[in-house]
């Protein structure tokens, strides 16, 4: 019993979920924790979303944003995707003693102005100080009320044919962060994708019941989000490589880091499952606010539980959650 | 603008309340935010309050708890004082690399037993994971949910003539930290008091009008919070230092470190003003939960915006706000 944590443990892939399976589930089960969304749909009258993140990127600040802005995507996404309208945020600082103050003024402002666009208010708060070398900088967590708008979203209704849709070009949060770390660049041609779903998420939830579930591909990617999809289900997903839009900066970085951009964390990215006979309305609903938004895939009952991509050059491969701990403190 | 963040930020005191005055409150200003309490009362239909709180205390396991119990009591104390019935708890770690997986099973079970026995759920959490030196164990963010059962509690409300309670002796907390950071002790006879609040709170809040408000002192203690409650006020607040109840091990504990018991943090204890004609009501109350709670002071207006304690022997003293981190990392 002399286990310890490992930097796999946060990557958002297969240790992450085994730790939560084996020793977090177990002890705090219940039915609104067991949904494992990224947000927890409560029972009550008025229909409450309830979400949480903490946010420990580094660096801090990076190309197209700062863990400010992040926090309040990341969280507001989480509710987003879960069919909640975000409506309330609180915002918790953990600080390293020795932090500028300066850079605690610039990351308040991203925190304003981006809840500012969502039309969230930040409601409730916290600021802790750790000793120098007891932290890094600033990690922030905020958690997100949103009330229920797209009810019944969830993995279970899919269902075999349906359309896998994807808002915008991937992995470009987790490349232009770790182009940042290797070469202290904040500012690039490629930047992170870092930017609020809540419009995107209200727009598709138009579809009702022929939209089956929505998530943010944060940790992990897109690859690690599709197979929590369909992990233990009669079903598998099919992927055209050749319809995933990766920007030419994102493809060149993650050849030259050794990333693959499925795996890369998007922060302002959309995933959707929705029934084939909608899918040419949903594409052009997400076309409305992203001209790369892609139809990627479709659901089949060939690979049961397997994510399987069809790659360009006419062959297959499976992909499986992220294991290991590809992009440390990525969000 | 070359400032720096130092420790005296995470006081609780001074420092704190001039960082949110001067830096956050000005970005993020609105009327949820502006009540300044512990916990946000949210505007809507069905009133919501709402709250969080980081956990960073040193060391992580301490006499009479450990931070998974200080996170749940943190927040469920916070959404309790407001008014409300706590209902749902996120939870969020960051955790150092290489922190044992045992004592995180141990937190873990804390946090369940913690929330069970004040009967909130855990719905929603997150793990994240930071390199070796770049955290300090782990740190716990908890956010609560809660409805508003006693409305509004506040410090305005406050009166002429009333009455300051305290629900039990004050300083176990932040003495049993600081003995056991400077000696690694985490079994002693000085235990912290960490306990939910959420039954005593229920039970203050049939007092209805008369009871003015409700807040546990934490971080700054006692003296911190009661300024709270009168600064910027036409009233003060008269402490009788005899009638403030202080174990004799922290006691002796508080003049070992240098302390003084009255910005020592409770984290398991209510301050409570209440409607002279019902200060035995109100102490009734509190000694069916303790037999140590005690009525501490009064409602004056002899020194405006200023808590004065009446000594032991006849003279009085100001207690100002906390200044400077006496006790840093206490919670």
């Amino acid at each position: 019993m002399n286990e310890i944590i490992t930097l796999d443990y946060g990557s958002g892939g297969k240790k992450t979920a085994a730790l939560i399976d084996t020793l977090i589930m177990p002890m705090l089960r219940n039915e609104a924790l067991e949904q494992l969304g990224d947000a927890a749909v409560l029972p009550g009258a008025e229909k409450l979303v309830f979400s949480t993140d903490s946010f420990v990127v580094s660096p801090c600040f990076f190309p197209g944003g700062n863990i400010g802005k992040l926090a309040v995507c990341g969280t507001v996404n989480d509710v987003s995707v879960a069919g909640g309208e975000p409506k309330f945020l609180s915002l918790s600082y953990i600080i390293e003693e020795g932090f500028a103050l300066d850079d605690l003024r610039k990351i308040t402002e991203s925190v304003a102005d981006t809840a500012a666009k969502v039309g969230v208010l930040v409601v409730t708060g916290d600021t802790k100080v750790v000793e120098r070398g007891k932290g890094d900088g600033i990690y922030i967590n905020t958690a997100g009320i949103g009330f229920l708008r797209t009810p019944g979203l969830s993995p279970v209704n899919i269902r075999e044919g349906d359309s896998v849709l994807v808002s915008g070009s991937v992995g470009d949060h987790g490349t232009a962060v770790m182009l940042a770390r290797s070469s202290n660049l904040v500012e690039g041609s490629l930047l992170s994708d870092c930017a609020p779903l809540h419009e995107v998420t209200k727009a598709l939830g138009t579809l009702g019941a022929d939209l089956r579930v929505m998530r943010d591909p944060t940790r992990g990617g897109v690859a690690t989000t599709l197979n929590e999809f369909i992990e233990n289900a009669k079903l598998g997903i099919e992927l055209e490589e050749g319809s995933i839009p990766v920007s030419p900066a994102v493809q060149s970085a993650c050849d030259i880091l050794g990333l693959d951009p499925l795996y890369c964390a998007c922060e302002g990215r959309l995933l959707a499952v929705v029934a084939p006979e909608k899918e040419a309305e949903a594409l052009a609903i997400l076309k409305a606010f992203r001209e790369d938004a892609a139809v990627i895939g479709r659901v089949s009952a060939k690979h049961p539980g397997k994510l399987t991509v069809n790659t360009k050059f006419g062959g297959a491969r499976i992909a499986a959650k992220l294991t290991g701990a590809q992009l440390p403190r990525i969000c």
